[in-house]
């Protein structure tokens, strides 16, 4: 079955926000075979209808998103409605649990917010547990000679759409799919290689599988490889990947470096502690968006200023004047210094010019130290990432997460 | 001029990867009087062709992002040479700086590198200076009496094609525009308020104005008010926003809250500390995001564990047993005593419970005390945010951010 996401919203296309849908859906309706063949943005206004209309005769199911809220720019419902030739109707259940919700929030009743509660004759309400605009699933049937696609009107934040999705829009999904792809997907995430190092080592050897499409995206720090296709032929590959690339993929899932962190320190029973300098809390805050985290990372201390790195992490300030902040000497000591502080099994540290101040002809805008400490030994590495500052902070944090895995792999 | 923006990549569609070429390119090209009336996403393959020849008839600048790496599926460069018929040439130069690239980083050079020094006859090199990537600026002349739009490949990592887009892409729109939009953008960014009161306070005086376009745009914590019309029009509009909602605005730029924080600390030459339970080094991060940073944020404690808070912070272990981590009094300890250690002129301290566990019925997950410390008086407040756990800290850190912003000014 063809599927096709309409993403609406000015705000999209003004840049004023960046969309996270596609993604999201695109991973969930993959598990039930289908995959989104074509996505497209457009502002709020009469464009949404006649994009709507465009997309009848090319899909069989339509998520349009966005433009459900309650201001003045929300017009999907509406539109929608208008096109399929539906009344809008009050709905009185939706207009009192409405009405509920605020109350328990403490949040005033604005007039406005009871356009949320009209519905298109004939809809199915798509509850919405975390806001106030509902869901809606349509079966056009303006022309039932020309195509009857599935229209789901998702709500526009992703807090709201993603639980909802998950609630009522894949049960209905189910009910629709008579026959799934045969393909499957298979995913991998390495931590601090290049895409060109990881092509070459596994690239043709896949590719001369028939049937397995492949396909690579690089972020900073690291790559995702991706491979789509029959099930026999994906084992095939699978043990090429496993074969060149082995203990470098950190999951085959969609986990993040720092979940795995968190996952192997929680089954190993150890704790983390964290002194950071040029990532200013990156590394802890990474990690503390793991559930979990709490029984792992004891502390984490960061320390720019030279002082902070003296007082909290004991620090010599000789070593400071000696060899500088950003220097071997420096990481070693603040990672042994953190470790001893909150008595953790392990831990990391990063000291270095993230720019775009800071460098000198000796150690240029993009020098860094990562050092892992722990009981028997503390590890220094010494890196080069000329880069943003964003990017430098993911780079040096990728390097950091990569030292800790290793050793606990 | 019709403006639209084709993004490609399987793995786009596949969810692998989220896009942020949208919001930039909007933003960029908005000073120029364009707007993008549409995107499309589209997979790698014979999709792309068919789309950019769609797209022909329909716009008269097109841009294309992604696939222009060294991968097997990197195709876009060959796919619209060969439906604009021009011939691909190695560049010898390109070639040349690739080799130096690689060397100056230490990387090794591998065959399919060489793919990105080949440039469709006639086409613009976009030089690339943060990736091997070059961009391409060409101009369509398939069939001269239908229509011949100017077509920008460019690279799909956002840190590559944003400097290229600033260096060479801009450059050439500005020779290519005849007539700049009439109209104009402004921008407002409010923290901690919800957008049905915002639309109360200002909607329908606004969409009195005649030609004013409003729209609303929430994420966690913050909500972007942005209008759009001729000068005049707006200038009415702005008196309205100002008087109504005045220092609720943070920016009219699109800076960050953080970014607006470090400007204030370092204009009153004052210094913050933050210490962080629930929102584990997100405070300290996005403040570290911000160029200039170091010489605001002296020290940051992620204190998750309580011996981390009485060790580091000085709270007293009685007043933990008394009242509970998450409690107004461990806030208020928690933010003096990072105060008293780094020596700030300010401090923000956190504790919460960002679940999933952790709550209970007297203190259920989303219960959190934020404290903010200075020299004459310490603040704390108490909220609710039952969300998930990342949306959860995002709200918490807009609140102490915000509580230090009205501080300042």
């Amino acid at each position: 079955m063809r599927v096709v996401l309409l993403n609406t919203g000015t705000e999209l296309l003004a840049g004023d926000v960046h969309d996270t849908h596609l993604a999201f859906i695109a991973r969930e309706i993959f598990a039930l075979g289908l995959r989104i063949e074509e996505r497209r943005t457009v502002g709020d206004g009469a464009v949404i209808g006649e994009t709507l209309r465009e997309l009848f005769s090319r899909a069989e199911i339509i998520f349009v998103t966005g433009g459900l809220g309650p201001t003045s720019d929300d017009i999907t419902r509406d539109v929608a409605a208008e096109l399929l030739g539906l009344n809008l109707e009050e709905n009185d259940e939706l207009l009192a649990s409405l009405k509920t919700r605020l109350k328990v929030r403490g949040i005033r009743w604005v007039p406005s917010i009871a356009r949320q509660a009209q519905v298109p004759a004939g809809a199915q309400v798509l509850p919405n547990e975390n806001g106030s605009a509902s869901g809606l699933y349509l079966k056009a049937n303006i022309n039932s000679k020309v195509s009857s696609p599935h229209i789901f009107l998702l709500p526009g934040p992703p807090r709201e759409l993603q639980p909802m999705f998950h609630q009522s829009v894949i049960p209905i999904l189910r009910s629709i799919i008579k026959e799934p792809l045969s393909v499957e997907r298979r995913f991998y995430k390495i931590a601090v290689m290049g895409e060109s190092i990881i092509e070459e080592k596994v690239g043709q050897k896949i590719l001369a599988i028939p049937g397995v499409e492949l396909g690579y995206c690089a972020r900073p720090g690291e790559v995702d490889l991706r491979m789509i296709g029959p099930r026999a032929a994906l084992e095939q590959a699978e043990k090429i990947v496993r074969a060149e690339l082995g203990d470098v993929i950190f999951t085959d899932t969609d986990a993040a470096l720092e979940e795995v962190l968190v996952t192997l320190l929680t089954a190993q029973k150890q704790t983390l502690a964290t002194a950071e300098s040029c990532t200013g809390g990156l590394l802890a805050n990474r990690i503390t968006n793991v559930p979990g985290a709490s029984s792992v990372l004891l502390a984490g201390y960061v320390c720019y200023a030279n002082e902070a790195k003296a007082d909290v992490l004991g620090v010599d300030s000789k070593l400071i004047e000696q060899h500088g902040a950003v220097s071997e000497e420096v990481a070693r000591a603040m990672a042994e210094g953190a470790r001893r502080r909150a008595k953790s099994t392990y831990a990391l540290a990063t000291t270095g010019i993230a720019g775009p101040g800071g460098g000198s002809e000796q150690k240029p805008v993009g020098t860094v130290y990562v050092a892992l400490a722990y009981e028997t030994e503390t590890k220094v590495r010494k890196l080069f990432f000329p880069s943003d500052r964003e990017t430098f902070k993911q780079l040096v944090a990728q390097v950091a997460f990569e030292m800790l895995r290793r050793k606990l792999i």
